[in-house]
Parts: structure tokens; sequence; C-alpha cells
């Protein structure tokens, strides 16, 4: 059930546009965070540290949800809904430095905290929804 | 339980920010959409317009999550937790075009559809956390 992510949807992910990522807390409630966004071939990356509550969350129940406006217009956005396909520390560093350039222009990223441990994390689209112009 | 929304939580409010909204369907999957946003006394206020998905899933349940990010600089956000006060027509039209004069700077609501019903929604927040700088 693997969905595609193609035209104005791809621009958008490919974009300097924020992604909304909302997950689902052990006792199904939903929380919802800001954060950068990657496309690579048919997958969407997002890149966490652990710690956080989000990619726990993720751990317990791997269906995700996804918001990406267009920034410059945030009539247009890609509501995106998926499954975590892969959760690694490999290449996670890497990929953190990766969406640095893309959204601060900088090589190295600049907020890493001593003993953070980056996760980079991997998810199929189910459905890909693009709405607004 | 109600929340106070105040100092930069309510900036971002009262901002020319969008607001991310979630809420639940029936199945317990949630559902997000991007939308204007208010800030009333004690309360956030929605508009929408009768025959869409998101109102009616709160009319099933009442609990609703938002985000509300610095358009300027999405790394500082607002995320509250709420439910639905009160959800009425009554002067869901005058608030519509409210929002059009605050985001757009139009006096009157530019996109109003034949027979379209606004819908006024306000929600008693009961959780408010003021995320980034």
């Amino acid at each position: 059930m693997a969905a595609t992510i193609e035209g104005r949807s791809r621009e958008l992910l490919e974009g300097k546009n924020f992604c909304l990522v909302t997950t689902l807390r052990k006792d199904g409630t939903p929380f919802d965070v800001i954060t950068w966004v990657d496309v690579q071939d048919s997958r969407v990356l997002l890149n966490t540290a652990e710690g956080r509550s989000w990619p726990q969350n993720l751990r317990n129940d791997p269906r995700v949800w996804l918001v990406v406006p267009n920034m410059e217009n945030p009539y247009e956005y890609v509501r995106l809904a998926g499954r975590v396909a892969e959760d690694t520390h490999e290449g996670a560093d890497e990929h953190i430095d990766k969406l640095a350039k893309k959204y601060l222009g900088e090589d190295k990223y600049p907020f890493r905290q001593e003993g953070e441990v980056r996760v980079k994390i991997a998810i199929e689209p189910e459905q890909v929804q693009h709405v607004g112009q």
C-alpha cells in the first residue's frame, strides 16, 4: 500500500519547508512537533535525538501523520500518512548535517549537544494528499 | 483545568500565524488541517464550514490539539491541548470576516461559497506550552 511522493507534494518536501509530525502517545492522544524534513527515493526522512518523546511514541506505534506547508503560502500543503520503515543511528549524524545544510546553509548541524545520539527515521508513505494551491 | 494563554503564547496566537489543528477521527487516527486562528479572552477561536470533516470529528470527540508556529521563525511555536467549549453558527460569518481582515487585510472573507454555512469553534485550552525561542 505504499504511496508515491511526486509532483507538487515532492517539491514541498524538497523545499525549505517545515514538517508537522503527529505521533500517538500510549494513551492514544496525538503529540505534534515541528521539525525538518527530507525526502529520499520513496521515503520521507526525519531526524531526531534519543530521549525525545516523539521517536519513543513511534516505537510504540509506528503510524505517523505529517503536514508540510508551503512556508511562503501555507494555504498549500501536503498531508501524508505512513509508517516507520527504518529507525536507525546509522548515518543519522551525516543526515542531520545534510538537513542543516538545507535549512540553515551550514555544513555542520550547529545545535548538537554533548552526548546526543541522533536518530534517522525513514517513513514509508501510505497516503499522500496535496491540499490547496 | 483551564489553562491561560499569556505572554509569548498569546502573541503567537494574535499574530498572523497559521494553526495546525489535530482532531481525531472515529477510528482514533489523527486528522490534521492548517487554518486561521484567533484568540479571545481565555479561548482559542477557529472558523470552518459545515460539511468539512474536522468539525465533524470534533462533534464526535471534542478534544483538540493545536500548534501555532511563529511563521517567521518556526523553531518557535505554541502547542495547546483543549476541548471544544462552543460550536455555533452564531457570529460565525462576522468572525470569518474578522479573520480575513487579520490574514488577508480584507474586510470581507473573499472565499465564501454559495450556500456555505460557517461554524465558529471556541476552544477551552487545558494545556499551553511554548516551545523554542
